[in-house]
């Protein structure tokens, strides 16, 4: 039996009620001018505009339509498994098994279709080998690396993060675009001669 | 002379910067849960979500590609601008005029292809006459909607907002989507029912 286009939209719009929730989850990243913690809605949004306005820089040609369904819905699955800082090891443990839970219900909400389609989306990103995947997982590091820049350090400071460990850490921006990490890592050099961020 | 890919990095680099203070530009509408001030960048996050479950429901077929564009840069001016309420119709006068300045500033800081690129998406949301720019209104609009429905009526209760108000203002709904129309106008309806909302 095939769903009715009411039906679908009752299931959308469940769907869309549960990802307001995202507004809530907050990162440690502060945003350049309040100062104050940088909420998933807010970075989705942010990654989407650094995608469409640099997309030239992917070292591959991208389907930028893929990429931003992607990094719309990239952390929707920290609504149940909540944020999980970059350099958090011990987390990132168990963070795919967490998050591939929170997957299966949130996407579950949908209609079956897009259930699929969006899961896959999903899926996609955090395998990390098609060139879409790569340069929106690019964009995902090196926009917080921008921000941390903007506020002197502020969260790797408060962290102990180091130059090598942001470094060692992001240099996987160069797999979506070597162009962006030569970016990236010039920011932090500049951020390490500033005294922003200790170098060891 | 053509820029170099490095120097039009750095331009799009400055306008992300100053994209950034978007985050800082609040709405009247509350968010569902933590009923803080739904912000800009929250908006426009929400809006791409919202086309990206929903464009099946479009009263045409649509480019979905071009409504998330457009929708990711549509509040920008409001970073020079400032938000208008849907409802202040005294503000309203000068606000095309207002967000046009803001818009030559802002998406002047890009390099001079995308400058233009940019701004012709702007102008296509603003003037809302091809299927992508209806679809995208119809959203933008439905959207604080539902804000509004899940948060009691918050924001039209403090603005003294009556279905009669809200129903004429958002009819245009219908011209983006008559499913998403019916389906807002229906919750409208059960706000009213449930006294969230005065009926004049």
């Amino acid at each position: 039996m095939t769903d009715t286009p009411a039906d679908r939209l009752a299931r959308q719009m469940a769907f869309l009620v549960e990802a307001d929730r995202l507004k809530e989850i907050f990162r440690q990243t502060l945003n350049s001018q309040s100062r104050r913690q940088e909420n998933d809605a807010e970075h989705s949004w942010a990654l989407c505009l650094f995608v469409m306005t640099l997309a030239e820089h992917a070292n591959a040609p991208v389907d930028v339509l893929r990429v931003l369904k992607m990094l719309l819905i990239h952390d929707l699955v920290e609504i149940d498994a909540g944020d999980t800082f970059a350099y958090d090891t011990s987390r990132m443990a168990d963070q795919h098994e967490r998050e591939a839970r929170a997957a299966d219900r949130i996407f579950g909400l949908l209609p079956e279709d897009q259930a699929h389609e969006f899961r896959a989306l999903w899926d996609e990103f955090e395998a990390k080998t098609t060139p879409e995947a790569r340069f929106a997982s690019a964009v995902d590091r090196m926009q917080p690396m921008l921000l941390n820049c903007l506020t002197e350090g502020a969260a790797w400071r408060k962290h102990g993060i180091t130059r090598e460990r942001i470094l060692e850490r992001n240099a996987h921006i160069a797999e979506g675009s070597r162009r962006l990490w030569e970016y990236a890592s010039t920011m932090v050099e500049q951020a390490v001669a500033a005294g922003h961020v200790p170098a060891k």
